[in-house]
């Protein structure tokens, strides 16, 4: 088993905005892809990821201000059964998030692929939040051959 | 214990543009910190990466176009005696970059922030490559708090 690790601190005061960011499909269009349908908002509620060449489906596990979890359920196989954890905190002017992808199987070369790709889309979310426009799929930041 | 893993593809088709990148003090201060010194083109060679809020000395224990690797030697605690692998390899038109920072003692709040801040410095390395012009630091891109 391995993770995916990362931090960033968005410059706002409400733990709501970033909340909304993760847990509404107007949020979640924002900054990861413009192609999301479903129930974030609802514990067990489905949510619908896609992109060009494929997508995830994935179940609400948890959801208050301080931590949205949602399990894959369905789409790249060596995504299913992984866990995407949001813990969000305040720290003076910032609202700090933590991110783990927990319960890959294995190291593999597309593990290495999306650690890199998550730390773009969270930058992403920080621009959506403190700039007002992030770069969700299909305008996001090409880090390698595959996207 | 636990890894930071990155992957990134360079648009470049001479294998030694990246490793060079890696391997000279004119590369290094390019993509990661203008304030480098020491001999990172031999093994056994000492360099020193130094930023405002401190830095790191490593020792160069692996150099060839296909391998990279330093051991932290001094600097930053949670770094000490962690190693940081460059994998270099061609794929089509592209040299794909494997990076890992291995050996963390603990997973840390601070260990999130470096996985992050590696996927920024990486992308730092690809535009040097690709367009002439890196963000190093002091100019890197923040992501929180820290920095």
């Amino acid at each position: 088993m391995a993770d995916i690790l990362h931090r960033i601190a968005v410059k706002v005061t409400d733990i709501n905005l970033v909340y909304n960011a993760l847990a509404t499909l107007e949020g979640l269009r924002g900054w990861w892809t413009e192609d999301t349908s479903g129930n974030p908002g609802q514990v067990d509620g489905t949510i619908a990821f896609r992109f060009a060449a494929g997508g995830f489906d994935m179940r609400v596990k948890t959801l208050s201000t301080e931590l949205v979890q949602w399990e894959v359920i369905a789409g790249e196989p060596q995504w299913i059964g992984s866990v995407i954890s949001w813990q969000l905190k305040q720290a003076d002017d910032y609202i700090v998030v933590l991110f783990k992808h927990e319960g890959w199987k294995e190291v593999t070369e597309f593990m290495h692929h999306c650690s890199t790709k998550w730390a773009i889309f969270l930058m992403s979310l920080k621009d959506l939040l403190e700039n007002g426009k992030g770069a969700p799929n299909p305008h996001d930041v090409k880090i390698d051959e595959i996207n």
